[in-house]
């Protein structure tokens, strides 16, 4: 069983005093600077590669200058690629609410490490659902905001027009509070005349899920449609999961590897098979794919723009199925992660912000509820959010 | 600079008493069982998902049996795949005649500690190369063996059509003792008559090789042609030296593909980029190349049999170059590795038998001459090495 946190020197940084988040404690994965430490990525060829930071990235530097206090950078997949949370370098961080599965990545340490109660919050980066898929494994809070609505400064590039900066909490209000900071914008107050007016629940993706995933995340979206005025049944993909998924991992993988390749052609660096497999066969996605995958964006953009007007918010489950266990095969798990990115791709192909519910579970394992909305409209999420542990 | 042999606890197996080879050390590479030590096969991971060996390798207990004294376990390449010798796990072991250079691999601490005197000889595989190249790049005596011919019980499997175990020595003398108990067969004593009758100078191989290096080679061809009564010049591969190599490297491929697959998916583990992403096309071979391949191959076989009647040897550079610096990028590698390829891949392409003879230079570096014979005529080989030595 492993820790959250990257092995090395402590790390504490007090936050500014008197400031609106004093008291609170967070943690940073480890694509996050932090100045005068490594950033190591999760590889211990990328930390060797690169200067160690002389000052901290930007939501670091936020959250800091809010008043919350960082005690520690978290494990993350390998350069962030990987959705499970397994790495082979720095060990796998303990689900705490499901010891022998996954914790969920490629936030994986930063999920650990709120849920075990080690920190009230932690950043994260979600490019295809690495805030999302831990949030719902570990039962937390966690957000991908609206693709370009963050600097990203001294965080980790993967694929740049999927990339964004996320954040997990335990509770409704620090996940507010730590919210308002990031987004700079107040959480409205959750009055219902506030609320969103129009929920949609996505029929394709609750078909997609496991019967007893969807089952068993039923009394949450009752509880979401008792907040809500108005509720309809619609597809958030009409051309299909599996489509959007392909179109997601075209781009996403063909950036990973505009990003990467310089380093594995110099340094020839480590890395786990399943991560160098993946980027050898981005290697080897023909521009037509490329531009299929482009158009298909755009298809998706437009969808999520007609489905998502501001006052409404659509409901899905955030992985098809609760935690994997730890240690299987890639034969057992390459199918599992094709899933999951089925109901993920959604985030990275239109960049419209997600925010995970926890609430429920299936045999003792957390999984979470999503709800999304048209860009810019994060807060209004939050305030479901807490609308929603209100209404327990 | 990086040690030849592989960390763990001191290693030293007394040969039996009075053996033909008493009085002489060796080591063997960390792809060959030795009894109560792991197999490394240069990767921490490969080590983890296999049992501690309970009995020694078929070639290392012949060598115990004979009577020299097993002194360590040498660096690798990762599972044997690579041709220049440096490891991101074990480190690269110091080339003592080219400090700033690379040993050559994958048997690159075998020939380290053979060349830097530090045991009389060393166990090595071949199967695309991996005893020639490091044999050049150290100047040393080196030898695959006709393929099929020893046991290869308890010695980790590449590519089994390709497969061999090899040796390494300083000095003639010793290299012929330790051969004579391999092969189990008296070397023949250089007395010209037990000597080739015919000379084959590859002139394809040697306007392969960089010039500088065919040039230095030059003075050894002479010596050797003086031992041969008739020298004449022919093509090793009508069809070309790079053809040969795309069978070769597609079969090797393929077959290293079959043997590792298994590992790959079960225990997904850490491998240098460069050996992952050869793996990950590994398994793109199509079957009509693979068919192709084999067809080259049975062509290959014919023309060397045709080429290397008893009584023949052929000679070319074992190596296009001398050692390349260490820490290139893979950029620059690559077509380095290519060129490599094109004059080793004859070897498991046909199964003959190879002998890498020292004693040119190129700005200082080693770089060797090789000498083939049909199946079979291993000692011949052999005999001739200690008449060379005996020419200089």
């Amino acid at each position: 069983m492993t820790g959250p946190f990257v092995p090395g020197p402590a790390l504490r940084i007090e936050g500014a005093p008197g400031g609106p988040l004093a008291g609170l404690t967070f943690a940073a994965k480890d694509l996050f600077d932090v100045a005068g430490h490594p950033t190591g990525g999760g590889n211990p060829d990328w930390a060797r590669a690169h200067p160690i930071p002389t000052r901290h990235a930007w939501a670091v530097q936020r959250l800091l200058d809010a008043g919350a206090t960082l005690i520690g950078k978290t494990i993350t997949d390998e350069v962030s690629l990987g959705i499970l949370g397994e790495n082979p370098f720095d060990g796998t961080p303990l689900n705490p609410r499901a010891p022998q599965h996954v914790p969920g990545g490629s936030s994986s340490g930063s999920a650990s490490a709120v849920a075990q109660g080690l920190c009230d919050a932690a950043l994260g980066t979600d490019t295809g659902g690495s805030v999302r898929v831990p949030a719902s494994f570990c039962g937390l809070h966690g957000i991908r905001p609206t693709h370009g609505r963050l600097d990203l400064g001294g965080m980790m590039t993967q694929a740049p027009s999927s990339d964004t900066t996320g954040w997990f909490a335990r509770d409704a209000g620090t996940f507010a509070r730590i919210s308002a900071a990031l987004l700079g914008e107040p959480i409205p107050s959750a009055l219902a005349t506030r609320l969103p007016m129009r929920l949609v629940v996505a029929v394709d993706a609750f078909g997609f899920a496991d019967a007893e995933t969807a089952a068993a995340l039923q009394p949450m979206v009752r509880r979401l449609s008792a907040l809500v005025p108005d509720v309809r049944e619609d597809l958030l993909a009409p051309s299909g999961l599996s489509v959007w998924a392909r179109a997601q991992r075209t781009l996403q993988s063909a950036e990973a590897w505009a990003t990467f390749r310089g380093w594995l052609d110099r340094d020839n660096p480590r890395l786990a098979w399943s991560v160098a497999r993946n980027l050898a066969s981005a290697d080897a996605i023909s521009e037509s794919d490329r531009q299929w995958a482009a158009l298909m964006r755009a298809e998706a953009r437009a969808r999520v723009a007609w489905l998502l007007p501001p006052g409404t918010i659509l409901c899905l489950p955030t992985t098809p199925f609760p935690a994997p266990r730890k240690g299987l095969p890639l034969a057992t798990l390459d199918p599992l992660r094709g899933r999951i990115t089925c109901l993920c791709a959604h985030g990275g192909l239109t960049g419209v912000p997600q925010v995970n519910l926890p609430g429920a579970e299936v045999d003792g394992r957390p999984v979470g509820l999503s709800i999304l909305a048209a860009r810019g409209r994060d807060a209004a999420l939050v305030a479901v959010a807490m609308a929603m542990e209100a209404s327990r």
